[in-house]
């Protein structure tokens, strides 16, 4: 999500630092910072704001002379963006100072301990408990100290550290967090992501999980947790700068599916503690969640559609009644809400103009409100009385992917402490459901490696008119999705209906070939749905189907079929969802559309 | 709605009576009956089902000799489908015959007062009520009957009477019902419709409101509600018996819109007495209608749009809150309803399966429902526990205007007495609705009369492959059935967006020359709404807009503009969806589509 660049070597640490930090730029960010070790004390600047401010506060850097050096572009996950909670971070005697990327899950207990020894916290952030962490397990080995520290940290990191006392040595660690490392004229450089390396290099080591590696201005030394010596082969990049920032995906759109496995993950994991559901900043106790009458979720866009997977959800999950509504629509309406309605407000950017409205009529209204949201500090999550934050990172297409995946895992998250709460699962239920939880991150990522089937498939469709997506219950919701993927980066007209209800009107537009796309996960609605796609064969529509494994009788009525691994029935949603983004990205490719910035639309509407 | 026939002659009227009927057998029917006079004697044979059952109990009329005779076809509006509710309908010494088209509004007044004379009714009809009023004012001089029944019935009327004691007369009154009168070679004919008389005559004369005519073999003479006579002259027919079955108009969608203004009315009028809504069969008094807490609407296509403005009508007037479910999803998705729940099934046909289904699921966990449905006895009418009637008369044409219309009107009205017993709105606020609602009929003709310049701009969206409607609020309600109107007629694939909600994903479908439909009825909207239109027109839309009368600087943001009259708020859609009619029936024709049986639809869809 942030962006890390590090150096060690002959040059001035400061603008190379400042250099790559600009190339990463384009993947958004709201603080930024460097450290620089000068040779007798680690210079730290940092401010909230953009990359132009830093440069100005330091001079472009020539205010942090020295040539061991560490920088970093925040995204906030945790803790506003503020001047305070940007990184660098320091311990308290700033001899040692660190950039981290990711999410540590365990920081509260860790902070808490580390706080019962005396160590004062300055920021919000979960990464200064790795500077603190630092602080007390080195003892003047700094390989020792990571590798402990690295044993007692949960969750995703990327890390850049100097230590004052190793003057000569830049030390990089990761676990789940992108990580390169590579060797300039006269130094050596770490970075996030390639294109702030590209200048420099062309030869990169990428590390893998729970690696280490130890740079000095020649060398690079690579180490296991185990503090076992590593041999690596660097890999030769040939991608120019575009390529280099979309990962060497085509498109954002493809990169940011692809991403989708680590962001559902990285939503619901700091999330399960104990085989329970822990949603601390729900800031509801087993009996304020029991007290809730009604819910009403209010969005925007594919926001609204995750809306509508959470209707479903909710209510048959928890049997809370769930209303759904349009932001545009729900502001002017003068909405009837009675006591005890809990309002959720879902948006990506935090930012939507009718979703903050709505926000704000239901809190006139004494609602409280629940933010789900994927941007620290957005006005949504300021003005909501609480924030379920989908850490999705930054996202650049403008059509969402993995920001949708991960408001539907918040929604589950959510569903599943509301059901457990009011006793409408069991805890061996909800054991299973986390069970099922856990494995989808593993079923999306083989469900994309089908791309390539999926993309002979969308070239089939490349003139077509008219598509139309069918499905029921939870089905219809995904089918809202697919179809506005689709249309938003292919301009071809596609339309979603409730499968029943195609007949009452619709079903007059299917000719010879048209292509209906039938979502059937729902064992109760199997039969039902495969009635829907006969009455649409026999009128000419070709038909595909996304379907569970094992329902083999379903090629009778489809004559192209995806099959999605066994899930939970409320958790199908984001597995039939990869193959519909798919469709709709070849497709959009095939027509040669701009599929990251389609016309007509920006990334977040701050318009009315 | 219903059929005439009646005979006076040379011939033997019986099987000149079933042919006329088989002619207007195309309208829709549920039972069927003649009665003839044989000289001595007036027989009557009548029963529930086709016409050919009707032929087969009469010997193909032979059982039924005599040479004056009058007939009906059937289509329940009070009382259900039966052999004792069919018509004729005689008074006690069955002197007196009389077949009925229309609704008496007044009948239970009427009959109330008759049976206090000693009056004793066998059948549930209001016709029935004419036969013994005819009765207690007949002293031996029909026409001075005929007159004074005139001044005591309130409501629509087409009559045909024979008098026992003037076995050479034929008489047929008219109110508000169609009826036409014509010479054959040997004698007199009446009918309601013109494809009755066509094998007869092609010279008739349309009789016209309050008058009455006395018929003989050989004359006519026509005569005011004050028994003055009157000269009419006859209107030469050369419409071919196609043209005919739909009343000299193109298509039966057309002849069903401009039924428009008369249905509306039919579904209003009989339940505003004393300036008060009076719905006797929704079977709640205002402590019952005080004590609903929810409202639920189940509905499919059309029905369903009706429902979504019921849904704002219900909410805005009586502040009740309000959901609207599709019934194919309602029905599966295990709904929870809290007590105190009224459940509302919308349908035409009163058959629609999936409506029904939802019906006996909200039955199944103790919801009362109210059905708003089209045919009596249908089975929707049958299992609710109340039914509101919309007295639209049968609809040939497969995509529905008249019904759909009158289901709006029926809303409104419940809205208005929920409204006033739970005291939201005034005794004042009332009475100007209800002159509001009186004022819509002569709306709605006028808006029709401007067909011919909707035609002439339909005309250039012939070749459109996209066409977008937007509104928001009530307007988006009629968006929605306006974009059905259009792509279930024409084929061209529309699609309706609550007008914030567009530039979430749909508007990059907006190129140079796309249509958009604009409405916008709404004073709290009208500017999000032009901002709306303006963000489509800066994209290249062409621009639509259906807005009030005064709405002058509309004429910026749109390129084309059909203003609708001044109405109550909650009243718009009834008019804002006339020109919508038109502009989707226009577009049909102008393509040559089958636009009143489109491929693939059926007019009531009894499958899932």
């Amino acid at each position: 999500m942030c962006g890390i660049v590090g150096y060690i070597g002959k040059e001035e640490a400061a603008p190379i630092l400042l250099d790559g930090l600009s190339k990463l730029e384009y993947r958004g960010y709201d603080s930024a910072g460097i450290a620089v070790f000068d040779g007798e004390k680690i210079n730290v600047a940092k401010t909230k704001g953009r990359l132009k401010a830093l440069s100005e506060l330091t001079h472009d850097g020539i205010l942090l002379p020295g040539t061991l050096g560490i920088g970093h572009t925040r995204w906030a996950t945790h803790g506003s963006p503020s001047d305070t909670n940007a990184h660098p971070h320091l311990n308290t005697e700033e001899t040692i100072v660190v950039v981290h990327n990711g999410i540590i899950e365990n920081y509260i207990k860790l902070k808490k301990k580390l706080e019962g020894r005396g160590y004062q916290f300055v920021s919000e952030t979960d990464t200064e408990v790795i500077a603190h962490l630092l602080d007390y397990y080195y003892k003047g080995n700094p390989l020792e100290a990571v590798t402990k520290i690295m044993h007692r940290m949960e969750g995703s990191y990327a890390l850049g550290i100097i230590f004052k006392e190793h003057p000569n040595e830049l030390y990089a660690v990761r676990k789940d967090s992108p990580l390169i490392v590579g060797h300039t004229d006269g130094g050596s450089i770490i970075a996030s992501d390639v294109p702030a390396v590209l200048k420099y290099t062309r030869d990169v080591y990428f590390i893998e999980n729970e690696e280490i590696v130890r740079l000095t201005e020649q060398d690079m030394e690579f180490f296991t947790v185990d503090e076992e010596p590593l041999q690596k082969k660097p890999v030769h990049i040939d991608w120019d700068a575009d390529a280099a920032e979309k990962g060497g995906y085509e498109h954002f759109m493809l990169k940011e599916m692809y991403e989708q496995p680590k962001a559902i993950a990285d939503t619901f994991s700091p999330r399960i503690k104990d085989g329970q559901i822990v949603i601390e900043e729900l800031g509801m106790n087993d009996e304020e969640i029991r007290a809730v009458s009604k819910i009403v979720i209010v969005a925007c866009g594919s926001a609204y559609h995750a809306g509508m997977t959470g209707k479903y959800v909710l209510e048959g999950m928890a049997r809370i009644p769930v209303e759904v509504d349009l932001a545009s629509e729900f502001r002017y309406r003068d909405p009837i809400l009675a006591e005890g309605t809990l309002v959720i407000v879902v948006s990506q950017s935090g930012e939507t103009a009718d979703s903050l409205a709505a926000l704000r009529e239901a809190k006139k209204k004494g609602c409280k409100v629940l933010g789900i949201v994927n941007v620290v500090g957005s006005s949504i999550a300021r003005e909501a009385d609480n924030v379920l934050y989908t850490w999705a990172g930054p996202e650049i297409a403008v059509a969402t992917t993995k920001a949708y995946s991960c408001q539907l895992t918040a929604l589950y998250l959510l569903a599943m402490r509301f059901a457990y709460a009011r006793g409408a699962i069991s805890e061996s239920e909800l054991a299973e459901m986390i069970e099922d939880l856990k494995k989808l991150p593993a079923q999306v990522e083989m469900l994309l490696s089908h791309k390539d089937r999926i993309q002979k498939f969308a070239n089939r469709y490349l003139a077509a008119r008219s598509i139309f997506f069918i499905g029921r219950g939870i089905d219809y919701a995904i089918s809202l999705e697919g179809s506005l993927k689709l249309k938003e980066v292919s301009y071809i007209h596609s339309e979603a209906y409730a499968a029943g209800e195609l007949k009452h009107g619709t079903i007059s537009l299917i000719e010879e070939g048209t292509l209906v796309t039938a979502v059937l996960t729902q064992e109760d609605l199997y039969k039902k749905m495969l009635s829907n796609m006969e009455e649409v064969k026999t009128r000419g529509a070709f038909v595909m189907a996304v379907t569970n494994e094992g329902n083999l009788d379903v090629e009778k009525a489809a004559d192209y079929v995806v099959y999605i691994p066994e899930t939970n029935r409320f958790f199908t949603n984001s597995l039939a969802i990869v193959p519909l983004q798919l469709f709709g990205y070849y497709v959009a490719v095939g027509r040669g559309c701009d599929v990251d910035k389609p016309r007509n639309l920006a990334k977040s509407v701050t318009v009315e």
